[in-house]
């Protein structure tokens, strides 16, 4: 059995987790039948009952020999162009655990099994991504996480990975006992990746005091969104770290947006599908003496990998859409959609609450995760930025982590 | 006749951009004739000849009036979800150039004609988001553009404007007479917009004397092809600067990678499509003592506007990309048609060759533009930087230009 081969399942028990995390993904392991059979138009193999199909371009556009792949780069160097799309391999054959095929001319390409099976059709189509626990509230509370400790955070790579693994898992992640000034708040941030700069800064303060006319500032309640929906790539993490606050209210909500999206593709896979086929745009404008900016982001509201229909993103801001993409045949069951997704995001029992104090820094993931807060008195100075998630991301995975 | 209403044509003659682009869309104009009809399932608004069809909810949810709608930070007060999903006016009635709608309970809503059309389907279906002069190494030359200037392009908002508007249109803006230092280099993007910093930095430099095992280091030719493709997100522009420079060969190669899309899609329609709906994953992994990184972008060859099919990113690497999101069956006609595009791109007509010398300044549409460069012999020492293409097309905006 492969052990990259693994059953698509919308949410995952920890058990499942546990495994698929342990760094498994890559692990060697002996085949006991491998048959191998060349069709008019591509190769089949079949290992332990698992059956992949190969077209013959691909398979000389993919090969790792030193002639054909740079592996210290990981660059092709192969130019596909180049390749006649009527190639077929002379001679085929499977040797420890290796697929090896004579084109014309005498090049030998040579495949390990478990590369092929990894990155066959047959296994992404079958495969996340990227594994995720979703969550509402109760299941969210019983999974009990616990926080990365400052000290130990800013200095283990254990713990650094710890953490990234909940975020993995989760979307929302916590550092306790961090100081609180927005030098510290900086240097946590830094410890994960780059801070991606935008219009507002590297690190920006929503603050009480400011009468900003956008609808984050002041002290009214914020219903929970996707923040940066304006841009064409919505910003990927958002971090949070309350520096002062007194008075009353003003609790941190955060919902599990793909949690949400799944209850609606289990109840009605059309509205499910409406929502990732069209396409809205969200706009942001200021013309302020101070701040001029114009942003447009155009997306659909739930975007799935296209082979296995994989939840990745999430962009749901009702304040900021204008929806001009879209033929008015199709708007009515739009707004049914939507509207049956809104539902499920504002269940309370969907709702985390979390009260956001100096010295607990909380990391969101913004494709994932919304976010809003119940109505307040008193100062509340948040600190925040954003992060690329590309680049978390690649912090994961350079850990061994799956993303 | 509306003037937000265009053809949509898929390369604009210099004559009409000049129409396009000099801020005639939010111009006001009578209407001489205007019908008004409620269907069961829409309205039907006819405009000087011009049918436009709208859902009722929609109509509710995009009312501009002071309760539903924040002016000043152009944000949506009113809740989607809670509106009637069978809401239907009550009255409706056409007065000085706007619609006016009251609907069940009272609430008027009045949108003016000018906004109606500039947003409905009927008009973004046939219109361009960012017009584009497309071009071969002919076309370019033979449009004569002027470069700006540094000490002029660092004072005055025209210069910085034309500088912008030569950027949308062709892809490519040259600033000359920059002082030959990274930090002028830094002062002169920074007018433009935001740096996008990546985990090559802010500013980068790639040196023929780093060697780098990265194809773009070194004195190889470099096949034209998209920066970043492996980032979820490509980088949007790409800035160049040859601070150094002695020795023979090197010049940058520049091809208009929509040209070469369009020509693929005038001959074979079915090959455009393809490379627009298949996903491919692109990876760059590194993992040196000094640089560990291992980022995945996944997306199509061709990206296109579902509503108007008009593309907006060529996602383009070859060296980069790994295909395993895509059933053999589809693979081969994939091929083939990623071979056509191919040959267009690598056509010598289709290719602009410029010597990059100290003090010129070349920004790059890095989602239109693809680059590359001849082999070379001596020192060359070319710094760059990436933006976002947001940022920049904020900036655009923010000058009146349609982008």
């Amino acid at each position: 059995m492969l052990s990259v081969l693994r059953t698509l399942s919308r949410a995952l028990s920890p058990q499942k987790l546990r495994h698929l995390a342990g760094g498994h993904r890559r692990q060697s392991c002996a085949y006991t039948s491998v048959t191998c059979q060349s069709l008019e138009d591509c190769l089949v193999l079949d290992c332990g009952g698992t059956s992949m199909r190969f077209n013959y371009v691909w398979l000389r556009d993919h090969c790792r020999s030193a002639a054909s792949y740079n592996s210290n780069t990981h660059q092709r160097t192969i130019d596909t162009g180049s390749i006649d799309l009527s190639i077929r391999p002379v001679d085929t054959a499977v040797q420890d655990d290796h697929l090896i095929l004579t084109w014309p001319g005498g090049h030998e390409s040579k495949y390990s099994l478990n590369w092929l099976a990894e990155n066959s059709y047959e296994t992404k189509k079958q495969s996340l991504v990227q594994p995720r626990i979703l969550w509402n509230a109760d299941i969210y509370k019983k999974a009990n996480i616990s926080s990365a400790k400052w000290d130990t955070f800013m200095s283990s790579d254990e713990e650094l990975k710890k953490f990234l693994q909940n975020y993995l898992l989760y979307g929302i992640a916590f550092v306790d006992n961090v100081p609180a000034t927005v030098e510290d708040t900086e240097a946590v941030v830094k410890r994960v990746s780059l801070i991606r700069e935008t219009t507002f800064g590297k690190m920006f303060c929503v603050s009480s005091d400011i009468s900003g006319a956008d609808l984050a500032y002041g002290y009214r309640d914020l219903p929970s969104h996707t923040d940066g929906t304006y841009f064409q790539e919505p910003t990927g993490i958002q971090v949070f770290h309350c520096l002062k606050r007194d008075g009353t209210g003003g609790r941190t909500i955060l919902v599990d947006g793909f949690y949400a999206a799944e209850k609606v593709r289990e109840r009605s896979p059309e509205n499910f599908e409406l929502l990732t086929r069209l396409s809205i745009r969200h706009e942001y404008i200021d013309n302020n003496s101070s701040h001029k900016v114009h942003f447009e982001g155009i997306g659909p509201v739930l975007n799935v990998y296209p082979w296995n229909k994989e939840l990745y993103l999430i962009r749901y801001n009702n304040s900021r859409k204008l929806i001009n993409t879209v033929p008015h045949y199709l708007l009515q069951q739009w707004y049914v959609a939507v509207n049956d997704l809104s539902t499920e995001l504002r269940r309370p029992e969907n709702q985390l609450l979390l009260k956001l104090t100096p010295g607990r820094m909380v990391f969101l993931d913004n494709w994932r995760v919304l976010h809003g807060r119940e109505s307040f008195t008193g100062q509340r100075e948040l600190w925040g930025c954003y992060l690329t998630r590309d680049d978390v991301l690649s912090s994961a995975r350079c850990f061994g982590l799956q993303a």
